[in-house]
């Protein structure tokens, strides 16, 4: 049964243990793990991903399999309906048009004694994506992380996925890769694959940054190469928080709730709302549609540990819980949500009013479904074309504008203590003082 | 003596290894060393505080002596010259001049059907900011990292560096963090610092992003708290890679390789030329430069060890090396350095002509010193106002736009197995499908 909960104490305190709901602790423990796969992936290649495929996997690879064939990749489209193919190139073309409007353009701005400043952006050289595999088969994941990588003009992108039963991976998949330009398809998973994107094998190539999501082995395995390659972020298990009010329909927020928490038994879903009445009838609703749900044992793990009802008294209070928790998704089912967005501080995703359910931004709608969690949302944003490029800052100086500020520069490489940065600059001020 | 090579082969080993030169063993072997550091004062707080600067830092401080005082503060503008408080105030606006002009702003699109998509962006709340001590008193640290959190519109700004003898931190730095808004300032440095930023104690609060050099303890203990917290990226030794042909001048692209060795006995400072008598003549007047250095035996070591000049036969193999390098900063001192620019993947900032030495970035030109090392130029950036910042998306549908794509979502929602997220729309578009 979902808790509804009145006191404002109390509902601080959940917000807190279910934002805090990944403990340190177990990542401790399985890091020694994930350090030795990472170490024995480095050492040995391509043995140790057929090795670690077997144990984790149950799946015997030879060298020659671990890369998905051509001809795998063809059969694939016979495999999926043509319903699917069109969804799929749907989601394809919104997420495309969007973030094509957010790739970032290299600039350059002239100044006073033509000093020139600017940023070139460049992508990086090759990107490797994640995507699980297992019980989550996500074509829309494929799309969310090679898309960006594509449009930010990525030369090499690899992907990785674990193989399921008789080896195969999930046709959904490999068409959503081919569909977005990915072609270069791994069969592997875990921790042993990102050791293998960050340090390269006889077989797969290093690359320069690894995103996608997967579980806490594959996330500590991503924290763990950080620094060795760039990745998108650290994903947490999903989460959704909804501000509803009178307006709102107890049987859609019921369905927004449900559909975070079949995601996975970690998933959380909270309503908030100011409306006592709502609490109830979404209580009802979640357990009416839970009943002949097809993911019900997981879905309903999720709902009895992180999932919650808090009645506030007032709408800025709610603004104010959700700050708190800073959820990846906000959904703001009430009357005027543009008009209250001024009170949202931190969110990954915003989906405002009653014909937006997160379904939406999670398939097609066109922003990244790769969002922060955890209460990342404080200083993280979604997934974007930035993440697979970078910029150099340009700067040149002309003898004159040197000139300037040759007496300026002398004085603070004074004050730091490093004489030859001084002299950087007073040998081309000053030839005299040259001995 | 600083090595000429002029072997392709022999050149691409050393540039790996110079890049590889903060080795991931004597990493693992300092993590326990950090670990315990940050859980100790998770637990403890400010006695934890108190304890590691006592033992790390040799200064006995009470909790009240943590927070620098006013007067504190107002004294080092007696401390300083008139000269360098000129200085610091002409760096100060040029760093914000430049960061102001990319501040993001907020946007949305309208697109058919009423969907609106867009991105709003918010400051963090809170930004925490590691400044070095001892050995590297550096004030201009203090403008890089301090102006952009105040540009991004950070409310909460709070600066962290270890107390130097007597219990003092150096008055050019107090003056700095003041010129740029920053007045919160705790004597305290060491991973024990970035621990209290993360987690928070009785006295300094728990921040969202925090940004800053330091030691190899500051940096693994910001890899460990990543994920709790934000950060601005993993800083190693600092380096300068030089392209130059014959019309450069030896005696400045010497200064210029010693003002990056003079940072840091692990400083690397690399040459490129197709000019071999530019080599020779570089390798005597680093010699000639060195010998009444006031850092002699530090910038010495930095030269042996990572210092090298490589002879090519034409400045496009130049390039390659440098892109396999992937500089924190990069110095064309060429002929035509922006014809050159095509050929230049990877680099933190590029120093453009020979008026330009890196000096004049580190200092005053605007853009951002704080810059990716160890080859992260391959897919990471200069710090800037966005470290600071983060972007919700926002996506509205109206029902009629909802309506045109519940066939696509419900397709997707059987492939991927989510039956709510099917729910979600379908309760919505069809009504009469609630039973």
């Amino acid at each position: 049964m979902l808790r509804i909960i009145t006191q404002q104490a109390e509902a601080q305190a959940e917000i807190k243990r279910i934002c805090d709901r990944t403990s340190d602790e177990q990542i401790v423990h399985k890091e020694a793990t994930v350090r030795e796969i990472l170490a024995t992936v480095k050492r040995q290649g391509d043995k140790a991903l057929l090795h670690y495929t077997a144990e984790f996997d149950g799946q015997q690879l030879n060298g020659e399999e671990l890369r998905v064939s051509g001809s795998e990749l063809d059969a694939a489209y016979q495999q999926i309906s043509k319903e699917l193919l069109d969804a799929i190139g749907l989601a394809k073309r919104n997420i495309e048009a969007f973030h094509q409007q957010r790739v970032p353009k290299s600039w350059v701005n002239f100044g006073q004694d033509n000093i020139v400043l600017g940023k070139k952006y460049t992508p990086v050289d090759k990107a490797g994506l994640y995507v699980p595999g297992g019980r989550a088969c996500y074509p829309s994941t494929v799309l969310m992380n090679a898309i960006p990588a594509k449009v930010a003009g990525v030369e090499r992108i690899v992907m990785v996925t674990p193989p399921g039963q008789d080896k195969t991976i999930n046709p959904a998949v490999l068409v959503a890769a081919q569909e977005a330009g990915v072609e270069e398809i791994y069969r592997v998973g875990g921790a042993q694959a990102i050791a293998a994107l960050a340090f390269g094998t006889e077989t797969i190539p290093k690359v320069d940054v690894i995103s996608g999501p997967g579980n806490i082995y594959v996330t500590l395995a991503k924290k763990l190469v950080y620094g060795t390659v760039g990745i998108d972020s650290l994903a947490g298990p999903s989460e959704v928080l909804i501000i509803a009010d009178r307006s709102a329909n107890p049987v859609h927020v019921a369905a927004d709730m449900l559909a975070q928490a079949e995601h996975d038994p970690m998933a959380a879903a909270i309503l908030i709302t100011d409306d006592e009445s709502l609490a109830d009838r979404v209580q009802t609703e979640v357990e009416r549609q839970l009943r002949y749900h097809t993911r019900k044992l997981l879905t309903e793990k999720a709902i009895a540990n992180y999932g919650l009802i808090i009645v506030v008294d007032t709408l800025v209070t709610a603004a104010q819980l959700s700050n708190e928790f800073a959820p990846e998704h906000l959904e703001l089912e009430i009357r005027e949500p543009w008009e209250f967005l001024e009170h949202i501080r931190h969110a990954g995703a915003i989906f405002l009013g009653k014909s937006t359910p997160e379904a939406v931004g999670d398939y097609l709608a066109g922003p990244n479904h790769t969002l922060p969690t955890s209460g990342a949302a404080r200083y993280a944003s979604a997934l974007g074309v930035e993440t697979f490029m970078k910029h150099s800052s340009l700067i040149e100086y002309s003898p004159e504008a040197l000139q300037k500020v040759a007496g300026a520069i002398n004085i603070l490489t004074q004050a730091e203590g490093l004489p030859s940065h001084g002299d950087s600059v007073k040998f081309r001020t000053q030839p005299e003082s040259i001995d």
